[in-house]
Protein backbone atom coordinates (compact mmCIF):
# COMPACT_ATOMS: atom_id res chain seq x y z
CA UNK A 1 0.00 0.00 0.00
CA UNK A 2 2.90 2.48 1.17
CA UNK A 3 5.26 3.34 -2.11
CA UNK A 4 8.27 0.61 -1.19
CA UNK A 5 10.16 3.71 -0.16
CA UNK A 6 8.17 4.52 2.89
CA UNK A 7 7.55 0.62 3.76
CA UNK A 8 11.60 0.17 4.04
CA UNK A 9 11.96 3.15 6.25
CA UNK A 10 8.76 1.95 8.37
CA UNK A 11 10.32 -1.37 9.17
CA UNK A 12 13.55 0.30 9.73
CA UNK A 13 12.14 2.88 12.62
CA UNK A 14 10.38 -0.55 13.85
CA UNK A 15 13.87 -1.87 14.74
CA UNK A 16 13.80 0.75 18.07
CA UNK A 17 12.46 -0.90 21.32
CA UNK A 18 9.02 0.54 22.20
CA UNK A 19 8.62 1.66 18.94
CA UNK A 20 5.32 0.20 17.02
CA UNK A 21 3.34 0.47 13.54
CA UNK A 22 1.93 3.67 14.41
CA UNK A 23 5.02 5.75 15.60
CA UNK A 24 7.29 3.93 13.12
CA UNK A 25 4.74 5.87 9.98
CA UNK A 26 5.21 8.85 11.92
CA UNK A 27 8.68 9.36 11.82
CA UNK A 28 8.86 8.44 8.30
CA UNK A 29 6.62 10.65 7.25
CA UNK A 30 8.62 13.26 9.17
CA UNK A 31 11.76 11.94 7.14
CA UNK A 32 10.19 13.21 4.64
CA UNK A 33 9.25 16.86 5.30
CA UNK A 34 12.77 17.31 6.53
CA UNK A 35 14.73 19.50 4.20
CA UNK A 36 17.63 17.21 2.25
CA UNK A 37 20.35 18.37 4.70
CA UNK A 38 18.67 17.39 7.55
CA UNK A 39 18.33 13.54 5.82
CA UNK A 40 21.67 13.51 4.98
CA UNK A 41 22.83 14.60 8.64
CA UNK A 42 21.01 11.94 10.26
CA UNK A 43 21.77 8.97 8.10
CA UNK A 44 25.45 10.20 8.18
CA UNK A 45 24.99 10.52 11.93
CA UNK A 46 23.70 7.30 12.84
CA UNK A 47 26.37 4.97 10.50
CA UNK A 48 28.92 7.60 12.72
CA UNK A 49 27.85 6.54 16.12
CA UNK A 50 27.78 2.74 15.22
CA UNK A 51 31.22 2.83 13.89
CA UNK A 52 32.85 5.25 16.06
CA UNK A 53 31.60 4.39 19.71
CA UNK A 54 33.10 1.76 21.51
CA UNK A 55 33.70 1.27 24.75
CA UNK A 56 36.34 2.20 27.54
CA UNK A 57 39.14 0.16 28.28
CA UNK A 58 38.94 1.19 32.18
CA UNK A 59 35.43 1.32 33.38
CA UNK A 60 33.40 0.16 29.86
CA UNK A 61 31.42 3.34 29.51
CA UNK A 62 30.65 4.80 25.98
CA UNK A 63 33.92 6.68 24.15
CA UNK A 64 35.20 7.23 20.87
CA UNK A 65 38.79 6.64 21.91
CA UNK A 66 40.33 3.85 23.77
CA UNK A 67 39.64 5.65 27.39
CA UNK A 68 36.69 7.81 27.59
CA UNK A 69 36.61 11.41 29.09
CA UNK A 70 35.89 10.68 32.17
CA UNK A 71 38.25 8.25 32.87
CA UNK A 72 40.75 10.63 31.18
CA UNK A 73 40.28 13.68 33.36
CA UNK A 74 42.69 13.37 36.04
CA UNK A 75 41.07 16.61 38.13
CA UNK A 76 38.42 13.96 39.34
CA UNK A 77 37.96 12.75 42.55
CA UNK A 78 40.13 9.67 43.00
CA UNK A 79 38.69 8.25 46.19
CA UNK A 80 34.48 7.93 44.82
CA UNK A 81 33.65 5.15 42.17
CA UNK A 82 30.38 5.04 41.06
CA UNK A 83 28.81 1.43 39.67
CA UNK A 84 25.99 1.84 37.20
CA UNK A 85 23.86 -0.74 35.36
CA UNK A 86 24.80 0.81 31.56
CA UNK A 87 26.35 3.69 30.21
CA UNK A 88 22.86 5.80 30.14
CA UNK A 89 23.04 6.29 33.90
CA UNK A 90 26.71 7.79 33.63
CA UNK A 91 25.54 10.43 31.52
CA UNK A 92 22.06 11.25 33.60
CA UNK A 93 24.69 11.60 36.86
CA UNK A 94 27.07 13.84 34.67
CA UNK A 95 24.10 15.81 34.08
CA UNK A 96 23.50 16.84 37.71
CA UNK A 97 27.19 17.88 37.69
CA UNK A 98 27.63 17.31 41.50
CA UNK A 99 29.40 13.70 41.81
CA UNK A 100 32.78 14.06 40.37
CA UNK A 101 34.35 10.88 41.02
CA UNK A 102 34.74 7.95 38.57
CA UNK A 103 32.26 5.14 37.09
CA UNK A 104 32.35 1.47 36.06
CA UNK A 105 29.57 0.38 33.89
CA UNK A 106 28.46 -3.19 35.05
CA UNK A 107 26.65 -3.38 31.09
CA UNK A 108 23.61 -5.39 33.39
CA UNK A 109 22.71 -6.73 36.99
CA UNK A 110 22.43 -10.02 37.78
CA UNK A 111 19.19 -11.40 36.69
CA UNK A 112 18.28 -15.10 37.17
CA UNK A 113 14.69 -14.06 35.25
CA UNK A 114 16.88 -12.94 32.25
CA UNK A 115 19.87 -15.32 32.68
CA UNK A 116 22.45 -12.93 33.75
CA UNK A 117 25.39 -14.38 35.86
CA UNK A 118 27.27 -12.27 37.99
CA UNK A 119 30.16 -13.64 35.50
CA UNK A 120 28.61 -12.09 32.45
CA UNK A 121 29.00 -8.34 34.47
CA UNK A 122 32.50 -6.15 34.13
CA UNK A 123 33.06 -7.57 38.10
CA UNK A 124 36.97 -8.58 37.14
CA UNK A 125 37.56 -5.29 35.92
CA UNK A 126 36.00 -3.79 38.92
CA UNK A 127 37.89 -5.35 41.66
CA UNK A 128 40.84 -4.85 39.90
CA UNK A 129 40.54 -0.96 39.58
CA UNK A 130 39.91 -1.27 43.12
CA UNK A 131 42.91 -2.70 43.98
CA UNK A 132 44.67 -0.63 41.62
CA UNK A 133 43.51 2.51 42.08
CA UNK A 134 42.33 3.04 45.66
CA UNK A 135 39.27 4.33 45.80
CA UNK A 136 37.58 4.61 48.80
CA UNK A 137 33.69 4.31 48.41
CA UNK A 138 31.96 2.68 45.97
CA UNK A 139 28.79 4.26 45.47
CA UNK A 140 25.65 2.15 44.12
CA UNK A 141 23.73 3.32 41.69
CA UNK A 142 21.56 0.72 40.46
CA UNK A 143 17.77 1.09 39.75
CA UNK A 144 15.35 0.17 42.91
CA UNK A 145 14.49 -3.76 41.47
CA UNK A 146 14.91 -7.32 42.63
CA UNK A 147 17.54 -7.44 40.22
CA UNK A 148 19.42 -3.82 41.57
CA UNK A 149 18.70 -5.10 45.20
CA UNK A 150 20.45 -8.72 44.57
CA UNK A 151 23.30 -7.36 42.53
CA UNK A 152 23.77 -4.53 45.32
CA UNK A 153 24.35 -7.54 47.96
CA UNK A 154 26.59 -9.43 45.45
CA UNK A 155 28.97 -6.77 45.35
CA UNK A 156 28.50 -5.50 48.62
CA UNK A 157 29.48 -9.33 49.38
CA UNK A 158 32.42 -9.78 47.11
CA UNK A 159 34.01 -6.29 48.42
CA UNK A 160 33.39 -7.45 51.82
CA UNK A 161 37.44 -7.93 52.80
CA UNK A 162 38.88 -5.57 50.12
CA UNK A 163 38.26 -2.42 52.71
CA UNK A 164 36.42 -0.52 50.96
CA UNK A 165 33.01 1.46 52.25
CA UNK A 166 29.95 0.45 49.85
CA UNK A 167 27.15 2.60 49.78
CA UNK A 168 23.97 3.05 47.83
CA UNK A 169 21.84 5.71 46.45
CA UNK A 170 18.37 6.67 48.78
CA UNK A 171 15.23 4.99 48.08
CA UNK A 172 12.18 6.66 48.51
CA UNK A 173 9.55 9.35 47.88
CA UNK A 174 10.80 11.53 44.42
CA UNK A 175 10.67 14.81 44.97
CA UNK A 176 7.48 16.60 44.04
CA UNK A 177 5.27 13.52 43.83
CA UNK A 178 1.76 13.46 45.01
CA UNK A 179 1.48 11.46 48.07
CA UNK A 180 -1.44 9.35 46.58
CA UNK A 181 0.04 8.11 43.33
CA UNK A 182 3.46 6.63 44.85
CA UNK A 183 3.20 3.18 45.08
CA UNK A 184 2.79 0.76 48.11
CA UNK A 185 6.61 -0.37 47.63
CA UNK A 186 8.09 3.14 47.07
CA UNK A 187 6.06 4.28 50.04
CA UNK A 188 7.34 0.96 52.36
CA UNK A 189 11.11 1.62 51.25
CA UNK A 190 10.67 5.45 52.41
CA UNK A 191 9.01 4.37 55.70
CA UNK A 192 12.28 1.86 56.31
CA UNK A 193 14.72 4.85 55.56
CA UNK A 194 13.57 7.48 57.39
CA UNK A 195 15.90 9.67 58.47
CA UNK A 196 15.44 12.32 61.90
CA UNK A 197 14.82 15.87 60.85
CA UNK A 198 18.14 17.85 61.81
CA UNK B 1 29.64 15.18 27.68
CA UNK B 2 28.55 12.50 25.18
CA UNK B 3 30.94 11.05 22.98
CA UNK B 4 30.57 13.60 19.77
CA UNK B 5 29.29 11.01 17.58
CA UNK B 6 26.65 10.23 20.06
CA UNK B 7 26.00 14.16 20.85
CA UNK B 8 25.49 14.39 16.74
CA UNK B 9 22.90 11.40 16.65
CA UNK B 10 21.10 13.00 19.32
CA UNK B 11 20.35 16.13 17.96
CA UNK B 12 19.43 14.72 14.52
CA UNK B 13 16.58 12.49 16.41
CA UNK B 14 15.47 16.17 17.90
CA UNK B 15 14.71 16.75 13.89
CA UNK B 16 12.02 15.07 14.49
CA UNK B 17 8.68 16.30 15.30
CA UNK B 18 7.48 15.59 18.87
CA UNK B 19 10.51 14.45 19.79
CA UNK B 20 12.75 16.36 22.57
CA UNK B 21 15.75 15.58 24.44
CA UNK B 22 14.60 12.27 26.15
CA UNK B 23 13.49 10.55 23.50
CA UNK B 24 16.29 11.66 21.33
CA UNK B 25 18.80 10.50 23.55
CA UNK B 26 16.49 6.61 23.76
CA UNK B 27 16.93 6.43 20.33
CA UNK B 28 20.22 7.14 20.11
CA UNK B 29 20.78 4.50 22.30
CA UNK B 30 19.19 2.02 20.99
CA UNK B 31 21.22 2.79 17.58
CA UNK B 32 24.45 1.54 19.50
CA UNK B 33 22.89 -1.65 20.48
CA UNK B 34 21.83 -2.20 16.90
CA UNK B 35 22.94 -4.86 14.39
CA UNK B 36 25.89 -3.20 12.04
CA UNK B 37 23.39 -4.50 9.13
CA UNK B 38 20.38 -2.96 10.80
CA UNK B 39 22.30 0.50 11.09
CA UNK B 40 23.05 0.24 7.72
CA UNK B 41 19.91 -0.49 6.15
CA UNK B 42 18.10 2.22 8.55
CA UNK B 43 20.73 5.20 7.33
CA UNK B 44 20.64 4.03 3.94
CA UNK B 45 16.15 3.57 3.82
CA UNK B 46 16.06 7.84 5.43
CA UNK B 47 17.78 8.73 2.39
CA UNK B 48 16.33 6.71 -0.53
CA UNK B 49 13.02 7.79 0.94
CA UNK B 50 14.13 11.34 0.84
CA UNK B 51 15.06 10.74 -2.35
CA UNK B 52 12.80 8.34 -4.50
CA UNK B 53 9.67 9.76 -3.03
CA UNK B 54 7.47 12.69 -5.05
CA UNK B 55 3.77 13.83 -5.32
CA UNK B 56 1.72 11.74 -7.67
CA UNK B 57 0.95 14.08 -10.70
CA UNK B 58 -3.04 13.47 -10.84
CA UNK B 59 -3.80 13.71 -6.81
CA UNK B 60 -1.03 14.94 -4.98
CA UNK B 61 -0.26 11.65 -3.05
CA UNK B 62 3.21 10.23 -2.13
CA UNK B 63 4.31 8.26 -5.23
CA UNK B 64 7.50 6.50 -6.36
CA UNK B 65 6.40 7.45 -9.59
CA UNK B 66 4.59 10.25 -12.29
CA UNK B 67 1.56 8.54 -10.74
CA UNK B 68 0.69 7.00 -7.64
CA UNK B 69 -0.41 3.36 -7.58
CA UNK B 70 -4.32 4.09 -6.60
CA UNK B 71 -4.35 6.65 -9.60
CA UNK B 72 -2.75 4.00 -12.03
CA UNK B 73 -5.46 1.45 -10.77
CA UNK B 74 -8.55 1.68 -12.96
CA UNK B 75 -10.60 -1.02 -11.53
CA UNK B 76 -11.81 1.35 -8.53
CA UNK B 77 -14.60 3.44 -8.04
CA UNK B 78 -15.10 5.96 -10.94
CA UNK B 79 -17.72 7.68 -9.31
CA UNK B 80 -16.10 8.90 -6.02
CA UNK B 81 -13.35 11.39 -4.93
CA UNK B 82 -11.87 11.54 -1.67
CA UNK B 83 -10.36 14.88 -0.34
CA UNK B 84 -7.59 14.61 2.29
CA UNK B 85 -5.32 16.93 4.13
CA UNK B 86 -2.93 14.94 3.75
CA UNK B 87 -0.55 11.43 2.30
CA UNK B 88 -1.20 10.56 5.95
CA UNK B 89 -5.10 10.68 5.75
CA UNK B 90 -4.25 8.52 2.35
CA UNK B 91 -3.17 5.55 3.85
CA UNK B 92 -5.03 5.57 6.73
CA UNK B 93 -8.32 4.78 4.48
CA UNK B 94 -6.43 2.56 2.48
CA UNK B 95 -5.71 0.43 5.25
CA UNK B 96 -9.67 0.16 6.30
CA UNK B 97 -9.82 -1.42 2.75
CA UNK B 98 -13.53 -0.37 2.42
CA UNK B 99 -13.32 2.27 0.65
CA UNK B 100 -12.46 1.73 -3.05
CA UNK B 101 -12.73 5.25 -5.14
CA UNK B 102 -9.56 7.96 -5.30
CA UNK B 103 -8.17 10.60 -3.66
CA UNK B 104 -7.32 13.75 -4.01
CA UNK B 105 -4.58 15.46 -1.37
CA UNK B 106 -5.33 18.85 -0.33
CA UNK B 107 -2.03 19.27 1.55
CA UNK B 108 -3.36 21.61 3.99
CA UNK B 109 -6.46 23.29 5.10
CA UNK B 110 -7.31 26.92 5.37
CA UNK B 111 -6.18 28.73 8.19
CA UNK B 112 -5.96 32.10 9.13
CA UNK B 113 -4.04 30.74 12.02
CA UNK B 114 -1.50 29.47 10.54
CA UNK B 115 -1.68 31.84 7.79
CA UNK B 116 -2.73 28.94 4.81
CA UNK B 117 -5.18 30.72 2.07
CA UNK B 118 -7.07 28.48 -0.57
CA UNK B 119 -4.73 29.46 -3.37
CA UNK B 120 -1.87 27.39 -1.16
CA UNK B 121 -3.92 24.13 -1.51
CA UNK B 122 -4.49 21.59 -4.31
CA UNK B 123 -7.86 23.72 -5.31
CA UNK B 124 -7.49 24.41 -8.63
CA UNK B 125 -5.89 20.67 -9.60
CA UNK B 126 -8.91 19.47 -7.51
CA UNK B 127 -11.57 21.73 -9.71
CA UNK B 128 -10.19 20.33 -13.06
CA UNK B 129 -10.03 16.51 -11.69
CA UNK B 130 -13.45 17.02 -10.92
CA UNK B 131 -14.46 18.24 -14.55
CA UNK B 132 -12.40 16.30 -16.62
CA UNK B 133 -13.24 12.76 -14.85
CA UNK B 134 -16.44 13.35 -14.18
CA UNK B 135 -17.34 12.05 -10.08
CA UNK B 136 -20.64 12.08 -8.76
CA UNK B 137 -19.32 12.76 -5.52
CA UNK B 138 -17.11 14.35 -3.30
CA UNK B 139 -16.11 12.90 0.00
CA UNK B 140 -14.53 15.74 2.40
CA UNK B 141 -12.50 13.60 4.78
CA UNK B 142 -11.06 16.15 6.87
CA UNK B 143 -10.44 15.86 11.08
CA UNK B 144 -12.80 17.59 13.03
CA UNK B 145 -11.18 20.90 13.62
CA UNK B 146 -12.08 24.76 12.54
CA UNK B 147 -9.79 24.80 10.00
CA UNK B 148 -11.03 21.35 8.92
CA UNK B 149 -15.11 23.13 9.03
CA UNK B 150 -13.92 25.81 7.47
CA UNK B 151 -11.84 24.29 4.21
CA UNK B 152 -15.14 22.05 4.12
CA UNK B 153 -17.65 24.85 4.02
CA UNK B 154 -15.12 26.68 1.16
CA UNK B 155 -15.09 24.05 -0.94
CA UNK B 156 -18.67 22.95 -0.77
CA UNK B 157 -19.45 26.66 -1.58
CA UNK B 158 -16.82 26.37 -4.95
CA UNK B 159 -18.54 23.25 -6.04
CA UNK B 160 -21.61 23.93 -5.35
CA UNK B 161 -22.45 24.87 -8.95
CA UNK B 162 -20.50 21.87 -10.50
CA UNK B 163 -23.63 19.21 -10.11
CA UNK B 164 -21.44 16.95 -7.78
CA UNK B 165 -22.70 15.94 -4.52
CA UNK B 166 -20.77 16.87 -1.54
CA UNK B 167 -20.43 14.50 1.61
CA UNK B 168 -18.39 14.89 4.68
CA UNK B 169 -17.74 11.82 6.79
CA UNK B 170 -19.45 11.68 10.58
CA UNK B 171 -18.17 12.80 13.59
CA UNK B 172 -18.90 11.86 17.05
CA UNK B 173 -18.32 9.58 19.61
CA UNK B 174 -15.49 7.20 18.70
CA UNK B 175 -16.46 3.21 19.64
CA UNK B 176 -15.29 1.80 22.49
CA UNK B 177 -14.70 5.39 24.00
CA UNK B 178 -15.80 5.90 27.60
CA UNK B 179 -18.72 8.27 28.05
CA UNK B 180 -17.21 10.12 31.10
CA UNK B 181 -13.83 10.41 28.96
CA UNK B 182 -15.48 11.97 25.43
CA UNK B 183 -14.96 15.62 25.64
CA UNK B 184 -17.72 18.13 25.34
CA UNK B 185 -17.60 19.52 22.04
CA UNK B 186 -17.97 15.99 20.25
CA UNK B 187 -20.49 15.08 22.77
CA UNK B 188 -22.41 18.20 21.22
CA UNK B 189 -21.55 17.15 17.53
CA UNK B 190 -22.89 13.58 18.66
CA UNK B 191 -25.85 14.79 20.10
CA UNK B 192 -26.21 17.19 17.03
CA UNK B 193 -25.63 14.64 14.27
CA UNK B 194 -27.81 11.87 16.09
CA UNK B 195 -29.78 9.17 13.98
CA UNK B 196 -33.36 7.42 14.07
CA UNK B 197 -31.94 3.58 15.06
CA UNK B 198 -33.66 1.48 12.18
Amino acid sequence: MYPKSIKNLIESFKYFPGIGEKTAERLAFSVLNMEQEQVEALSKNIVDAGKNIKRCKKCNNLSEGDTCSICSDNSRNHDMLCLVEDPKTVFSIEKLGTYNGYYHVLNGLISSFNGINPDELQLNSLIKRIQEDKYKEVIVAFKQCIEGEMTALYINNILSDMNIKVTRIASGIPMGADMEYVDSLTLEKAFDNRKTIS
